[in-house]
């Protein structure tokens, strides 16, 4: 970032090692590199590379087309970045600004475990990227476009020498794409998100209860009437497959079954061990349908979609889901019941394990891997299978025990609402897994992120992914022991920015879905509701279901306050370390008390200033209990910072009420299905004023 | 917007003509009614009418499938606005929400002065439309759409009985694709705002010095040679007159000749009057080249060209340009001197009427109507042609007088950053034209807004239209006398938030641009860019290009400050009126000093607060002189506000330098191309501060 002359270029001492987190190389280039995921290997020299309108870029080596059109992807990229204009028909004679080295091509189906690895060498004259393969190169560009830096003069990248390969071969997302459509747009920026952190795979869940969402041209009646109309062609699929390629990512389809499958039985209710009549499930939850397994027709229409979808999705992976039956459909069959009776399965479990082992059977026969949820694993599986953990490491351990490869999805549930942080400390070769053999280890190979879409549309859905997922993307990208909380947080927010480049909307929903709440308004409401949201969070887990006044289906509008706040507030980070600073300082900081003070003033003022929106928007009234929870935990928090600034300790009976009514505001939040995440750094400051200890409170 | 029970409707007796501006009725529906354009006559009633997942649409009368996608577009536009969830599958047997009933069809190819006329009965049980033909339930169809409200219940539309029906029958837009490329999908959204503000014309200026935009399949050397790669093709120009005829839109290309056509020369340089060689410009200007008129090589060229133009624009009018021809090149021509003597034509502008004549015979050959600007309105000239004014209304009213048709577009040039009122105020049948006769007044069409180039790209086209461009819809479309400014600025900004649902990007684009400034920054950092950003002004009309310290090209990075700011900043023009509100109380409203007193405060410390920015960021830095401005600016405001508040008057000589002082800043904040468009306000503090007269000052 810091542009030196273009003084020569020189290999400093000191390497800097992901691992460490924050490279801080010398004095003249110690700013840490904004990259994410960060590389392997990184050694910072002087100097940088100055970025303008005579950027050229060529190739060398083995060339073909995606190639060209990552670079042209790239040039667009660094226009969007920096403004600077690029003509493509502006080619100067002289050495290219950046020149990509390729040796050999990739498969023409990308596969698990190809080498992404790549070098990249820039000095204050030119930029080298070298790469086995196309692969390796697409990972190499992000790098490139993430080092891309505004600078006192000009933009530029700061001299370099990054050596970086995967730690998994196996990064990927999820979207579920069966609760809530997601447009093809709205899948395709997010193909671009995962390429910009380097995820390569996207695994599409298409089939669900509440939607089928792939054009079947054998079983038409699937996305005809499982859909809504609500669904993606087959051209729209292949269009989506050829985009994800060429950014590097594998396309792994998922068809659940044999539950979670009501929507096929909207078209073709003889595959249900029940009698319906079946229409597309709007609510949530586990259902009660479930393919009949004892029946030889369901395997007859398995064998012949499932051949139709393996020609359609290229990748030699298939999902075949396969978790949650409830069982009641099979229990309340009497065919059902005799067949198993007749063929000594004992109980559901082994119903769906036989269930399972014939649709295996049919995915191999179309030359196909099956990928499972932990459910499908159950003795004697072939191992060929890749279970897919929801439930946890220790499953993911215990298979890899037994000889089956996995990928880890526990922990990086997006839609739950948890921290970057908390996603980051996930590892897959954590918990048991530490301890498992080298040979075992291997067979663990990476993870999953998931985005399940019961609140989530495609409005909102970027704000739920992003930018968190780049810290699970970061996980399972860079070195282990990559560990640096902070460093993961700076970065993070600056590859926020940068994805907002490639049309992500995860910042920019949020005004648009506030200026619904308010129809007109005065700057000063808008002020006040855009604090509001940004000092909120939905609740985590599943509390929501749980606290949701009327069931929420598939027709509740996600036009409510908890739809629209971000999932991390980073306004109530920035708090909560303001806070620590201060009692840090033993309250001495003033400055500190004198910021925390503007916070807590603007949130006390919120249930206020939104009474006049409440009395004319619904969707404001409906997030009054939150806003009045916000104003008057913030009030108990300012008398505490009072007491603290004035000297004068409060009681610990007052504290006990305090703290209790801080509590009680946090509950008082739920009802409008969010939660008070500075409640952690007010209840701080209430202990602290009734603590003299903790701070040297002046007399 | 106020719901009222489900009473029964009741036709009130006021009835509010557009005229009045604001319709205030009675008082349970005493908020003026959010449409822009307002229409011809609108009735308001009691009651209001839910929008809910229960919300269905049907056709009655004339059907075509341009109505099935208006009301599939209607469908989601309403779910964008509202949230709420709207099944396509979901077919209720009951009466739908809205009923449209079109009489017949409109013609194949839109044209000039087809109905557009609708009514629009909106009961709390339904509401119904009615058009004569498919462009009139268009037009209805959006006011039906910016009726839609937040109400406290629900999402709702007021009861109203509206008849409408447009002032002038060409009411359009140019957008200039020649200096910068503008892609496809800009183009498609500002249709879309065209559509949502009823304008029915987009004028496409195709060919500039700087790029030929159109594919031509005749000469490809056109857009091969004369475009950088960036032009539309043959295909793409159908999708967009496609598209804009479902939005009831016609498309009017513009081949700009014989002059502002460099482009033209690099593919085919015998074409022009000069030597050559030609390649495209980048500078911005009016040039020399232009194309000889005294070859008949280049008639039997443009035969061939328009013919195929003709073919693919399918209006009926075809825009040939005409303007800004500075003659060196023809001067320095001997053939074409020879010309001249032989055929008795005395100068430059005798040639270019003999070349215009030649180029509207082939126009008028291949059946269209030809479309110029002024210059080509010339002793003798048929009087089919169509003349765009940009000289002003008054050559439009002289060319009325001689016969010819025209329309409007000086007062209506979006770059050049006039405030929406100034805009506002210029009426095709204003000055002169204001007394003509009935049918010399028939003859002004109308008029188009245009947005130039220079310094206008795909990243800020968006924010130089809109959503001033709203209130030139509304000049054309509003009967006459439709001049309440308050009103129409309230429902522009209502109108600028429902065109961010389309996709526009005229306000979320402001961030993006700062994100890029900053790299990384302190909340408190971009906050202060933010505030600087938005308390500018871009300078006005084509001072820019006069400050500009080196020529500014196409090749000059669209990314400053200048070109972040919006054109009419709404924060200094709701500073502007807390002054005038102040002053108008004789200084004594204490809140309003307050709230003056906030602005000039954070505006006091912006300097200082970019400083770090400043440090890392060329961007920021180029910006110092203006933001320096503004905080030193402010100071001056905040010290006369002081002097107000202490009943300390400042000495005449005092005022003097002070007043010197604000206007050597504005000076300042031309450095970086920006002016302070708050500087009335703080003159007017100035002033009142050393005026005991104006304020009754507390001693």
């Amino acid at each position: 970032m810091n542009r030196v002359g273009s003084g020569a270029q020189r290999i400093l001492p000191a390497i800097c090692l992901a691992a460490m987190g924050a490279c801080m190389v010398n004095a003249q280039a110690n700013t840490p590199l904004n990259i994410m995921p960060l590389p392997a290997k990184v050694e910072r020299a002087e100097g940088s590379l100055k970025i303008d309108a005579s950027f050229r870029l060529a190739f060398a080596g083995y060339r073909e087309p995606r190639l060209d059109r990552a670079g042209v992807r790239l040039e667009r990229q660094i226009q969007r970045q920096t403004g600077v204009v690029i003509l493509r028909s502006n080619k100067s004679s002289g050495p290219p600004t950046l020149e990509i080295t390729t040796d050999h091509e990739s498969k023409p189906v990308q596969d698990l475990g190809e080498d992404e690895s790549y070098t990249l060498d820039v000095t204050p004259i030119r930029a080298k990227l070298h790469a086995a393969n196309p692969l390796g190169a697409l990972r190499g560009l992000q790098t490139f476009l993430q080092l891309i830096a505004i600078a006192p003069e000009d933009f530029s990248v700061p001299a370099v020498h990054i050596e970086d390969r995967p730690r998994f071969p196996w990064r990927g997302q999820m979207i579920d794409s069966g609760r809530h459509f997601i447009p093809l747009d709205v899948i395709k920026r997010n193909l671009d998100g995962m390429e910009a952190v380097k995820m390569n795979v996207f695994h599409w869940h298409l089939s669900e209860n509440q939607g089928f969402r792939a054009e079947s041209r054998k079983f038409p009646r699937l996305h005809e009437q499982g859909s809504d109309g609500l669904f993606y062609t087959q051209e729209e699929i292949r269009d989506v497959i050829e985009y994800a390629r060429d950014r590097g990512i594998r396309v792994v389809p998922e068809f659940d079954m044999p539950g979670h499958s009501t929507a096929w039985f909207a078209g073709y209710p003889e595959l249900a061990s029940g009698g319906g009549p079946y229409a597309i499930e709007r609510q949530w939850g586990v259902f009660d349908p479930a393919m009949d397994p004892t029946d030889e027709k369901t395997y007859k229409f398995l064998n012949e979609f499932i051949g139709e979808m393996a020609k359609l999705f290229s990748d030699q992976f298939f999902h075949i889901g396969g978790d949650e039956v409830n069982g009641k459909e099979w229990d309340a069959n009497p065919k059902i019941q005799a067949f198993m009776k007749a063929h000594k399965i004992k109980n559901n479990a082994e119903l769906q394990a036989y269930f399972s082992g014939r649709v295996q059977e049919l995915v191999t026969k179309h030359k196909k891997t099956p990928v499972g949820w932990d459910e499908v694993l159950v003795p004697g599986v072939p191992k060929t299978i890749v279970i897919q953990s929801w439930r946890g490491v220790d499953s993911l351990a215990a298979a890899a025990k037994m000889g089956y490869r996995g990928i880890l999805s526990n922990g990086y549930y997006l839609d739950l609402g948890w921290s970057a942080a908390r996603h980051y400390a996930m590892d897959p070769l954590g918990g048991p897994a530490a301890s498992l053999a080298p040979e075992q280890k291997q067979l663990i190979l990476g993870g999953e992120s998931c985005i399940w879409s019961e609140y989530v549309n495609a409005e909102n859905i970027d704000s739920r992914i992003w930018p968190r997922n780049a810290a699970i993307a970061e996980r399972l990208w860079s070195p282990e022991g990559t560990s640096d909380v902070a460093s993961m947080y700076a970065r993070m927010e600056t590859e926020s920015t940068r994805l907002e480049w490639l049309g992500l909307t995860h910042r920019s929903f949020q005004r648009a879905m506030l200026q619904r709440f308010a129809g007109s308004w005065t700057p000063a409401e808008f002020e006040a509701l855009r604090a509001l949201a940004q000092a909120l969070e939905h609740q985590k887990d599943y509390s929501r279901e749980a606290s949701a006044g009327s069931p929420p289906s598939s027709l509740t509008p996600l036009n409510r306050l908890v739809d629209a706040v971000y999932p991390e507030s980073d306004v109530s980070q920035r708090f909560s370390q303001l806070v620590d600073q201060f009692l840090g300082s033993s309250c001495k900081d003033q400055a500190g008390a004198a910021q925390i003070r503007v916070e807590l003033e603007r949130w006390t003022s919120i249930e206020d200033r939104l009474q006049p929106l409440a009395q004319r928007s619904h969707l404001v009234q409906e997030a009054a209990p939150a806003s009045g929870a916000l104003s008057q935990a913030a009030k108990i928090a300012m008398d505490a910072l009072d007491a603290i600034q004035k000297g004068a300790p409060i009681s610990a009976d007052q504290k006990k009420i305090q703290i209790g009514s801080l509590n009680a505001l946090e509950q008082q939040a739920h009802k409008s299905q969010l939660t008070l995440p500075e409640l952690p750094a007010f209840q701080k400051l209430v202990e602290a004023a009734s603590n003299s200890s903790l701070c040297t409170v002046p007399k």
